[in-house]
């Protein structure tokens, strides 16, 4: 681990430009099936996690936070050829659990956690005609003080959305793509085997945050 | 991309230790519930993987080869709570398309694929009372010279097995557990935007081969 360096050594995807790219907050217009220009989104997020502590327990844990996520320009001005790349660059979300405590939850710097948004190959029968997909490979570090650690996954954890007619898809329901278990390490020991893994975890996007809140 | 460095800079699990563990080829018995000694699998395997070329098409080619996986230790001599890790060290696949030519599948040196055998927090209904999961994070380069690129993953291809009865699973369906689209992207040009999709993977692993036939 090398979280003291200012540069990801695990890339997850293309760097997206931040030079001059304005923030945007609360009171910004999302308007549908229109590729915005770029723009750092500060958004709001909950999500529900399914931890398994092997020979311990699984324990569930609600979290709320915000995250602030820098948009590529569009590769179309049109929506159904638009392509948008993503970096997440920051995120806060806590949860409390009687068992685990406080558990908070950031992204791990050894990582470009980044995605993109897109027209899928595969459209559903219940998305709209020209809905796309949006998804980001995420870098996190679980901060468990009641169990001594910060968990941390060398996996990328996989965040989706379906059927996405807004960019940002601000209010959207999203899962984790975990297919039974992803491995969580003890930061202070990455060499070691897993100590606990992650089995669910289901997200909403909210929406446009004020600056203050964040 | 240093693929030159014979260390690899993104790990995927844990090392599996390499020095005086025996390769195992055919005539290696496999034993149901079982945990082995360490060993060195030499196996067969066949894929069917399909990628989509954005604005180009998708296609669909079946690959056969072989793999070489190092077991360690198992966690416990019982294998109801015996835990195996495990490391891709060597792969070779290939298939043809009449579209994309030939394809070589080997592993990408700058990752240690990695993965785990363990009982799942979540047994199917399907699976016997003691069936183990089986879960590697791979990333790989597939040579395509008539696209002139090498195209490689920057987030693991996860392949599972399901209801393992004995170590290695072998024999066994596989998938890979990708969610609508997969980016891969240009060898020569790794900080670009991804340049094709893998949009899903099946796999069966095969038994144990001869030395001669890998």
């Amino acid at each position: 681990m090398s979280a003291a360096t200012s540069e990801p050594t695990i890339v997850y995807g293309p760097k997206v430009n931040l030079d001059g790219v304005p923030n945007k907050y609360a009171g910004t217009p999302v308007v549908p099936w229109t590729p915005p220009e770029p723009g750092i989104d500060n958004l709001g997020i909950n999500s529900i996690d399914t931890f398994a502590v092997p020979g311990v327990g699984e324990y569930t844990v609600a979290f709320d936070g915000w995250v602030r996520v820098v948009r590529s320009e569009p590769t179309d001005s049109e929506w159904a050829g638009a392509e948008v790349y993503t970096n997440l660059i920051e995120m806060k979300m806590v949860g409390h659990s009687e068992e685990l405590g406080t558990i908070t939850v950031t992204l791990n710097p050894t990582c470009l956690s980044a995605g993109q948004i897109r027209t899928p190959f595969d459209p559903y029968a219940g998305e709209g005609p020209s809905a796309k997909a949006c998804r980001m490979a995420v870098g996190c570090i679980f901060d468990v003080p009641k169990m001594g650690m910060k968990l941390f996954n060398k996996e990328p954890i996989i965040l989706t959305i379906d059927d996405v007619r807004s960019i940002p898809p601000a209010g959207a329901p999203g899962k984790g793509q975990i297919y039974r278990m992803l491995p969580l390490s003890d930061m202070a020991h990455p060499e070691r085997e897993p100590v606990a893994y992650l089995t669910s975890l289901r997200f909403n996007m909210g929406g446009y945050l004020d600056k203050e809140s964040m």
